[in-house]
């Protein structure tokens, strides 16, 4: 992929993409929460074929038509979301710190090997949320710690 | 100014900013109708930072904030929108036939010499609306057809 490309991308992602990272109450995981990552790119139908374009040039991720008639590109999956981050990194500049934090997370995530890594993933967590300004946020390293503790994980 | 810089403004554009042309009822205009194009890029206040960012690239236009907490870049001055042509058209995807069009607008703005020239531009106008799929839209090319026949402008 050109630099122009992914500095195309990188400015669509600033004006309409987002980045998330969210802890997910699932007892199926060891410490009792998914982490689920994911960067989305949104437009109206309308405009559906951007979407495609990039889904194209980055070849990672599924476009998604909402029921309000916005479409979003999203990528989940943690080879994908290491392309975006890659490809963006030297050219995002609103969201340059959630990338970077966000890369951060994945690379922890891949090395969790007690529960105190796991509390320590959490709370960049936490960090990232704050970047976001996430207001509705329910599920913190709080949530965490203390199911760590009632499950006697320590 | 970097290539890559461009084609992240030219993502911006595509995903957050608009292009509009209008035609606006003005007597004190010899055919009757300001011609009145922009370029907007938009965001929430509290991102802000990033239209500062594109407006220290791009040295042309210049911020509000609406009531309603979004911030604008708007670009509306001849020389500033063909600044933004230049620098967006090799990158920008979505909105190339907008951005092609409205140069093309431009500089047939600046070469009108009788009635008939006007017609011709408040016609490129009404293709420019239709690319915008604009749906509120009242004024036409007819209106200016009236204007100059109620007028004897030919």
């Amino acid at each position: 992929m050109q630099a122009t490309d992914k500095a195309y991308i990188s400015g669509f992602l600033d004006a309409d993409g987002s980045i998330y990272v969210r802890l997910k109450p699932n007892d199926s995981y060891k410490y009792g929460f998914q982490i689920a990552p994911s960067i989305v790119f949104f437009q109206s139908k309308k405009n559906e074929s951007i979407l495609k374009y990039i889904l194209d040039l980055v070849q990672v991720g599924y476009i998604r038509n909402r029921k309000d008639r916005i479409v979003e590109l999203t990528i989940s999956d943690i080879e994908g979301l290491l392309t975006i981050i890659s490809l963006t990194k030297p050219y995002v500049v609103l969201k340059l710190k959630q990338i970077e934090l966000l890369e951060i997370i994945l690379r922890t995530k891949q090395n969790i090997s007690s529960s105190k890594d796991f509390l320590q993933l959490a709370k960049l967590i936490d960090k990232f949320e704050a970047l976001n300004y996430s207001q509705n946020r329910k599920i913190t390293s709080k949530n965490v710690a203390a199911y760590i503790k009632r499950n006697k994980l320590i």
